[in-house]
């Protein structure tokens, strides 16, 4: 038994290829129910962009660099910094990270994959085919890893969310000492996707994990809460 | 028994009111062992920059706003902005956060704590302080709470790191398509601080938690592994 408050993060192995037009809500049931991980009320499933991409069909051909460029630019609102290879921009939906989430790994020579369309829709979808499956009331994630300004390595965050708030709002929480917190907004949303990532980059490929005993609310949290905007942003 | 790979965030209840001079292993492997989560090998400890301060004396004297922003100042290399309260400032380790991570949450009136000297020292005092008293062989991080450009909230990351990798470096891996990864240098040591947030924040008060079932390889990892260099920082 684990002691009171332990949260664990569970790697869902066995996923496979993901196709276009894939269940993803089914095939991660499946999976977890296999390794005796079924899921329950409360779990919060994060599932990476990756396979939510090439369930959605979010692939494009690419048969070159200048071809990638143009992919980047497409799918860019504003280019904001360009340094060799690397291009930092911000995409339609309002993320900031390198080549507007345009990438070639674990994909089939040729192509590249685009971050899918709405994330939320995805997260909400991936929340509703669950619910069906297998009756659980879970939060969903839909993850991408990024890199950061001022410090170093990627660290995977949230694109999408669905059932659990993205930012847990602890505004007017005060300190044993009566005062008012110094962390008063926590991206909760981005924590568990970094959280996720330790578990899934345990192995190669796997794709989605299951985070147990956060206790989170059950809220309709965005990933478009966790982005800052333009104009309250300092350093674009 | 849980499914291969999982990783588990315990949190470390019962520490108390720290004061200079505490042994903070001593304290958390008592606690620890109290809540039936004695430290094995392999364990990561993450211990909250708040009770180090306090351990380690780092606590100035603060009678109204005016001292406030002399200590900020006195704290950092350089102010990058400054708006309104907010001034995000490079500290003299060159971490880059909001008041140069002077903070007056959990600390009695009229009283500051200011960042640990050295993180790195810090948490290798820590790392062997468990030793001593436990025999347990852990990764030891010092985290705390930063906020970010472009995304909203804020996430705990590492100041401090001894016995692990604080970047995951994976430069020359393929993916199965024989192609070189996308994400190349993981942050482990700040996915790992988010985790344990993830745990700790769950009750009020809680400086610690352990995160267990990582793998991680035994490294002299250390918190400045994760700073941006200014030279190769596009955004500063």
């Amino acid at each position: 038994v684990s002691p009171n408050g332990t949260i664990e993060v569970i790697p869902v192995l066995g996923i496979g290829e993901v196709t276009p037009g894939a269940n993803l809500g089914r095939l991660i049931v499946e999976a977890a129910t296999s390794q005796g991980a079924g899921l329950v009320d409360g779990d919060v499933v994060v599932v990476t962009q990756k396979i939510v991409s090439k369930a959605e069909g979010r692939l494009v051909a690419v048969d070159g660099p200048k071809a990638l460029e143009g992919v980047v630019k497409q799918q860019s609102r504003r280019i904001l910094r360009k340094r060799a290879e690397l291009t930092i921009s911000e995409t339609h939906h309002g993320f900031v990270c390198a080549n507007a989430g345009v990438d070639q790994s674990d994909i089939p020579e040729g192509w590249a994959s685009i971050l899918p369309k709405d994330p939320d829709a995805s997260a909400r979808r991936i929340r509703a085919e669950i619910a069906e499956v297998s009756g659980a009331i879970v939060g969903v994630i839909v993850s991408d890893t990024f890199g950061r300004p001022w410090r170093r390595g990627q660290t995977d965050v949230a694109l999408g969310v669905a059932g659990i708030p993205a930012v847990l709002d602890l505004r007017g929480t005060r300190d044993r000492f009566g005062r008012t917190l110094h962390a008063t907004e926590i991206a909760v949303a981005d924590e568990i996707a970094g959280a996720a990532e330790l578990a899934m980059g345990k192995s190669r490929g796997v794709p989605a994990a299951i985070v147990r005993g956060l206790s989170l609310p059950e809220q309709e949290g965005k990933g478009s809460d966790l982005i800052r905007h333009f104009t309250e942003d300092l350093f674009r």
